[in-house]
């Protein structure tokens, strides 16, 4: 059994990587950390998890826990994440890191869009955990920055038109929307039942923290520098992303041949489903799972290329695929913990 | 009192006009027909509504109904309602249509996207009923084409960029998300609550029926022949249409001068809400009304400009603006029995 | 014009307070008050009313307040309620209290489910705002203790049974559901709008402070001390109070004969609407109204008789009921601002 | 590995029961009929299964599936499933079936409630598949029949009150609320999201078929002939029973005494989980498993104890427990494929 550790696990990403970690046969959790609950049992701070876990949770003493785990899944907000990982690392755990601290591998761009770093040296040698691009790094990887929710959606919709030069690079337009697990569990008007609920809206339009990280991917795939009209929304669901990209085509493909493409490129991915022609993604048929469901229409009118892909924002979006990266790195199966079928309805 | 009857009205459009009219002073529903529901009640089929009417539903006889009724609201589905509207015009009936039958005034156009017409005649005579645009061809309206929902969020939504010549006209994207009433009231099992619940999908991409009638108004308001990308979705709430529009800007002007553009556009209009920079549109702030809500940004990274607007599909997108053309062709106040404030929460 | 102020309008029940007025042609708002946004226009602080109204949140200065309005709509919180109170009324106005303050008469009770109560000589004036069965009182009364959601959605429904001693006093049992908008505005992890979505729950079993105030008023209508049991549960919806209440029938009327009942106690009450037998009423049917539904059942097998009603928690169990405590208080039309159909779907 | 067929796959039940036996370890699916989707992919049907399952919806052969199946599990309405049972187990196969039809003991019970019966004979071979009541009967039975789901919740609250004669067996009261996937995946127009969305209300009171299926399993648990009022309410989420039970105590038990006698009777039992005092269930914390949650209040006031159980209707209430019963008749681990942790949120 690999032990682990979970760093900040009294919210969203926290309880999803504790009922993942739940049903995986070859981790087992010697920590659970939160500063709101230290003492409290992690059954009590999220009852579903009764029976599964005896756990309290702890505050983050490093030494003590570094002495207990191999490999440490810190689901912290950006910022207190780097607090700590350099340490763990020194002690010698590997790291899942489910923050935005080390994704970015370009310090000057992480500052400019969240605020100074503290560990800029890591950022060079940190794997960007997105298994379908970087699998081989992320093998050898000591840590692994896992990605961001939309981030995800977006890379795995677009990879195989970008890798063959399919569209413009200067045509990308991605309108994506996430469940309401991706606010966090802080208590915040904004994110009330009542606010939420009958409600529908964008936010963050041109001013993502997660247009970089987009970015950054999409111009390692293409080769070139790209940039993107990023527009997320807020979906009165809890879980569930769905992101919906238009771009111009470079040689005027049929649907059919562009699902070609897609077939070929994800043929031995395990988490990735193209659908038939004339069959769109539903964040419904995801739910609770590491998968990747992708559909798409070429539009003979308009010359361009519209791809949807999904995922459940909390699993292939953060905790699902942060088991992935956390199995690549231990060296065992990719899938184990990660097989159970999608809960529809 | 005027005296109007509601032609279909079993239907989500249906209850929302007679619960619109149930607050109209000026207006006095003499009869309600559906063919399901003939003989019974209104009140029963809609028990939201014990009390305020005591109508029973009838069959369409469209003498004994046109020797009542002043003004016909149509609320059938396209080719239904073709089947109708000329013998209630003979008859000396004034219509308004909420179907799609006399929207687009090229015949060819609509037996493409629908099937053939029976009345291409009255193409040339339907005025398009968007008040924001068409106001004095509407007062001076026998026929009135009530316009589709995502049109109308769309139109609204782009009018002031078009006419100004704001943005290039072959980069224009509109992706719209409608709440579950778009979806009508007929028992289908990809309407069933578990289905949309939790759920979100697109539909219809690049083949959706609004995209001829969305480009016919963009190419009126631009002077020149316009192609869009339109991608409608289903969002899991009764109620609203969010578009969110991406174009690129001729002039590069900042957000704060385009938000200007927009509040000089609509100063005179009772029914649409320019938002403050940094403030975006949401469903739930239009929710039963015939409001229209618009935000946007200027993206100089891209040199683009994403609007996003808001109604609710069902009142400004259905019955709410067939009132407001009702009120036009009538010769009384346009807010009449329009004025009631949103629902929130 | 009647001058209104709203004293405490940043929560949910004031924002129905501000809906509701804006569409009632005999008051006008003077006065908007709120400690947490104050300076802050109230269509800030609620999109939804922009275009309606143009008040800034004020901070609660009586003697300023007084100066201006004649009535005082109170939407504090219970104890914040009776520190204002008694100077309004010593200023001349009359107050019509949303808080539970002055709901009960006894001031033991008071104080063993709230805490030590500062004006208890107001206790015997204040009229508890149930206009059904308090109207006479209401009509003369400066203070008017605007009832708790669910006891209105109970008294109404047992009134005609107790009145008339059809059921036994000892064997009330009552089972009710209420919408999150019952939980205030505050931010709340248990009021998250993941927290509540797709989950159900009860809480304050045999322990809510509704009790005594439920018990106060089927004592009243009974004659004799009556004890209840009452389990209020968490609905994910927005608005929406449904009680299922359950008593032993002392001569075993038949269903049609209890509607019979119930027909004739509310055959002049504006807004109760009696099922007819084998329909039963549903939350949706009354969204945004002041009306209350009621159906029942007879079991011949267990001698019980099975009551449901319905309401809108922030409207007849709040705002709605205040409104129409104003109007009886002011000496006008019970009905007016409170007219319109309810909003469905 | 046991071969397994499932008889009636398209509805919501039979995704569930494909959904678990994904995921189990010793059961392999041989074929799934449907009437609807004869040679569809069972993956078409539902998308959520593309990529775990190959089958194509058969018709229903029984020859042809007894010569590949172990055991059958039926997920048809009542009355179509009495037409195929018999043969099945003739042909050799073991039943697990989720229907009605041979859960009652008394076929006068069952013509009464349902319609006239055509196999009486089996009815007293049946064992009624509640594993916490009847575990040794189950793994003799050549014919599991499945309970219902309210009966599931309710007969899991009483069972520790009968069996120790706690509470008046005249007293019970039922008051439940379930999940809208029980009403089935049938496109009716009551089931339509608009409908049930920000809807509540009650439904079959006093006359739900659940009723006699309840009454004969308190019952057996107390000895004495058993009615209750069982008054059940449709939610608007996908999943979950909440039932809420109160009856009147014999001894005057506190919370906590009542409570250690629940602990008792469920310590080895997997499925069932006892909350500590001043803790509620809600449907939230069970989903997608096959657990009860069961938390419960003594009322000294009124003499009463009020119960809350909480399932997952679809799991538990259905095809989670069919698998457990599938488990014990087959003679393998009892958590086989239902180990996995609850889906929060």
């Amino acid at each position: 059994m690999i032990k682990v550790a979970v760093i900040g696990a009294s919210g969203y990403t926290g309880v999803e990587l504790l009922r993942l970690l739940a049903g995986h046969s070859q981790a087992e959790i010697v920590a659970v950390t939160s500063r709101q609950y230290e003492g409290v049992p992690i059954s009590q701070v999220f009852p579903s998890l009764g029976g599964y876990f005896d756990l309290e949770c702890e505050s983050i003493d490093i030494e003590s826990i570094a002495a207990r785990a191999d490999v440490i899944f810190t689901a912290l907000p950006h910022k207190s994440a780097m607090d700590v990982i350099p340490d763990f690392l020194k002690a010698g755990c590997k790291v899942v890191d489910l923050s935005a601290d080390y994704r970015l591998r370009d310090q000057q761009v992480y500052e400019q869009w969240y605020q100074s770093h503290s560990s800029p040296e890591l950022l060079a040698e940190a794997v960007y955990g997105l298994p379908e691009l970087y699998r081989d790094q992320i093998k050898k990887a000591r840590l692994v920055a896992n990605p961001g929710c939309y981030p995800t959606s977006v890379a795995l919709g677009l990879a195989p038109l970008l890798a063959r030069q399919l569209i413009t690079t200067d045509s990308i337009i991605i309108d994506s929307k996430s469940g309401t697990t991706g606010a966090g569990r802080g208590a915040k008007e904004a994110s009330l039942f009542c606010e939420v609920n009958e409600g529908f809206k964008a936010y963050g339009i041109a001013s993502h923290r997660h247009t970089p990280e987009i970015e950054q991917t999409l111009s390692d795939l293409s080769g070139e520098p790209i940039q993107v009209s990023f527009t997320p929304h807020l979906l009165p669901v809890d879980r569930g992303i769905l992101s919906t990209m238009y771009a111009t085509q470079t040689k005027g493909f049929s649907t059919s041949e562009l699902l070609d493409v897609f077939k070929i490129r994800y043929a031995k991915e395990p988490f990735v489903r193209i659908l038939p022609e004339g069959q769109l993604p539903n964040i419904a048929y995801v739910r609770g799972t590491n998968l990747c469901d992708i559909g798409l229409v070429a539009d003979q009118r308009t010359g361009r290329v519209i791809v949807v892909s999904v995922i459940d924002n909390l699993c292939k979006g953060a905790a699902g695929q942060a088991i992935q990266n956390f199995n690549l790195i231990s060296g065992i199966d990719e899938l184990s913990g990660l097989s159970a079928a999608p809960l529809f309805p």
